[in-house]
């Protein structure tokens, strides 16, 4: 029997270099984790250069390797993925931004960039985009709020450029920067302008906004001004379906994820306490994973928790995070006429709690696939698998033959 | 002792998936083959994926391939390579079709599409080509046979295009279709004009032909008309003298791998009884590869039975040709001064019946290659081996440099 639908379990960040609070091994290699195991021996294994050997990968280009969208091709920058992601329907040639509330004492320096970690910005989004008016530049605006105190900026018009600066100075005490244009075009001075624009009458709004003036009451810190970043022009991507010939979803926290997998097609289920930490909601993402691929053909689930406690430097919160994973699993591997894939988007080593180059485990699950030798899912031991070593761009046309859904390249 | 020279074996179609009905294990993986594991032991191994990761190779372009012809260069459709297999000489420019003899009814549909699978067709051939008239469009035309029902077309003139439709509706039952250009372009026009005049004319021939009319009273399917498919126009390939240095020859059953070997320059050295199924003559082929290589540094040898075995969803019997095969290969690891090269152009799944991307496996037998601890030829096994996961692109330089014939990048 050939596999129809494929579920791609991208386990973020959970791929590692040894330890030294682990003996000198991974979170892989110490957790006790039978599922993850069973599906690498039943499974064919390898490691993945999500991009390139070498390549220190974003959690936005390397998922958009992993879909078969090469990121020199597709990427341009992460403002526009956020904005997908926060619901914003993101057309060709918008300029997309990340944003976060943030706080600005009497004398105009930031006191904090994240607003005291506020959440539930819904009803200062709302104003902000009824009353942000950018018209007199002939520029529509999108803003909406994504997790906590993160949000994202839309700006839709002609003649707009995303070659320009931030206004967060990336630390606190000082005033946010002007946003400055990083070309001469016209089209960066007109995008800056309306950017700085947008800010001051954000701030506005802000001010004399019931939600803060609550917070202020309350000893809480106002969400009183708007930080931006990562401008950049939305491309155009052709569908999952166009592309592939398959329907599909994105079930994940993070809404990079999310934006990334809705601005190529793949609709957006949401799971209640998906939080994109360890405490997340997993069993409630892997029901929801079996049962959206009943009625589709391929789904990315992105279970966040691993990255997570790896940029906190957290070895053992890792390996039992990824204990925790492993007792969910279960019910994936018992799917009929279909994939599973085990990978991950980057390894975050608990060394540098940031991103490197080293490649991921990669297992692929399901009938047809040849059963290597390799016993235990981690990154030694795939990396003497079936599959050896291939990027992150070769898995998608890997996983569309072993459903049949290639197109023969000659006769 | 360096070895001076090659022969390449390709077993065509020969990896697989796991059967069923082998116990979840592929026929390399179950047939007995001491010569092929002796070769897998003693040479150095890895799996290929003839053209890239996840790419579904056709057997021609695949063919290319690993001679070192990279398909999205010279690749033109199947057409002129059919041709040349067919004994045509194709020069730069020409348009090639592959054809089939089939027989219509009385009343214009198609009975049969293989012509009552006809055989000992060159005298049609012959009438079709000295017969049809196609200099008043200032073209001049080469129909040649094939084996079986099949033969080639290949049309010389000004201002031909290559982008035109087949005339084989591709069911029974139905009238043939008219051949349409797929552009405006007027050289496509020009040739799917000389095709339907051609088809007219040859039709013509064929109703009065004595073949024919024997065929009819002995109750057989006359072979009344032509279907035409896979037109290309044919490129310059550099020979393999000019491009390697070596002298050559192909030894195949399968015209279009015949066609693929000579216009890169290697001669067609025939084998009587070589049939491409899995009766053909085996003994006669292998003799034929230890003769020639005597006289040439390299010979392309495939061996395609595996591949129609795998077509008939058999594994069965593809195990048992694997086997066969395996028993007449023994002098060829005798030679001295040679690699052996065991390959194949695809994986052809009997579970799916047709080519899928799965790399195939590789062994390189012969003076100075790396033994690595690879035991046995099989999809798993040399999996494992020292050449790890190469492209079908890297063979030809591989080999190369192993028989010396490489030049220094740099100093």
């Amino acid at each position: 029997m050939t596999a129809r639908k494929i579920i791609m379990l991208v386990l973020d960040g959970i791929s590692d270099r040894p330890c030294a609070i682990l003996g000198g091994r991974t979170p892989l290699q110490v957790a006790k984790k039978p599922i993850l195991d069973k599906l690498a021996e039943e499974g064919i294994c390898g490691i993945m250069d999500t991009i390139g050997p070498g390549v220190r990968p974003g959690s936005d280009t390397s998922h958009l390797s992993l879909l078969g969208y090469d990121p020199q091709v597709y990427y341009t920058g992460r403002g526009p993925l956020e904005a997908e992601g926060c619901g914003i329907h993101m057309e060709s040639g918008m300029i997309g931004f990340r944003c976060n509330y943030a706080t600005l004492g009497q004398n105009g320096t930031i006191i904090d960039r994240r607003a005291g970690r506020i959440h539930d910005t819904q009803a200062l989004s709302m104003a902000i985009e009824e009353g942000v008016d950018l018209s007199p530049m002939n520029i529509e605006l999108k803003f909406a709020s994504g997790v906590g105190h993160r949000a994202a900026l839309a700006l839709r018009g002609k003649g707009l450029g995303a070659n320009v600066t931030s206004n967060d100075p990336k630390e606190e005490g000082v005033v946010p920067q002007l946003v400055h244009p990083l070309s001469s075009k016209t089209t960066d001075k007109k995008t800056a302008a309306a950017c700085n624009e947008f800010i001051q009458q954000a701030q506005h709004i802000l001010n004399d906004h019931p939600v803060n003036e609550r917070r202020v009451r309350e000893g809480l810190l106002p969400a009183n001004t708007v930080l931006l970043r990562g401008a950049g022009e939305m491309g155009h991507f052709e569908s999952f379906q166009e592309r592939y010939g398959l329907t599909g979803g994105v079930i994940a926290a993070a809404t990079l994820v999310v934006g990334i997998g809705k601005v190529v097609g793949l609709r957006h289920i949401p799971v209640s306490g998906a939080t994109g930490s360890v405490a997340t909601n997993l069993k409630g993402k892997i029901d929801a994973a079996i049962h959206e691929i009943e009625r589709n053909d391929f789904i990315l689930l992105n279970i966040k928790g691993a990255d997570e406690a790896s940029h906190d430097g957290n070895a053992v919160e890792k390996k039992e995070f990824i204990e925790r994973i492993d007792t969910f699993l279960n019910p994936l591997t018992e799917l009929e006429d279909c994939l599973l894939v085990l990978c991950s988007d980057h390894t975050t080593p608990c060394s540098i709690k940031d991103h490197s180059a080293d490649p991921v485990p990669v297992v692929i699950h399901g009938p047809d696939v040849r059963t290597d030798f390799v016993l235990k899912f981690d990154e030694n031991s795939c990396a003497s698998g079936g599959l050896h070593r291939i990027r992150g761009s070769s898995l998608m046309p890997i996983l569309l033959d072993l459903i049949n859904k290639t197109h023969k390249y000659g006769a």
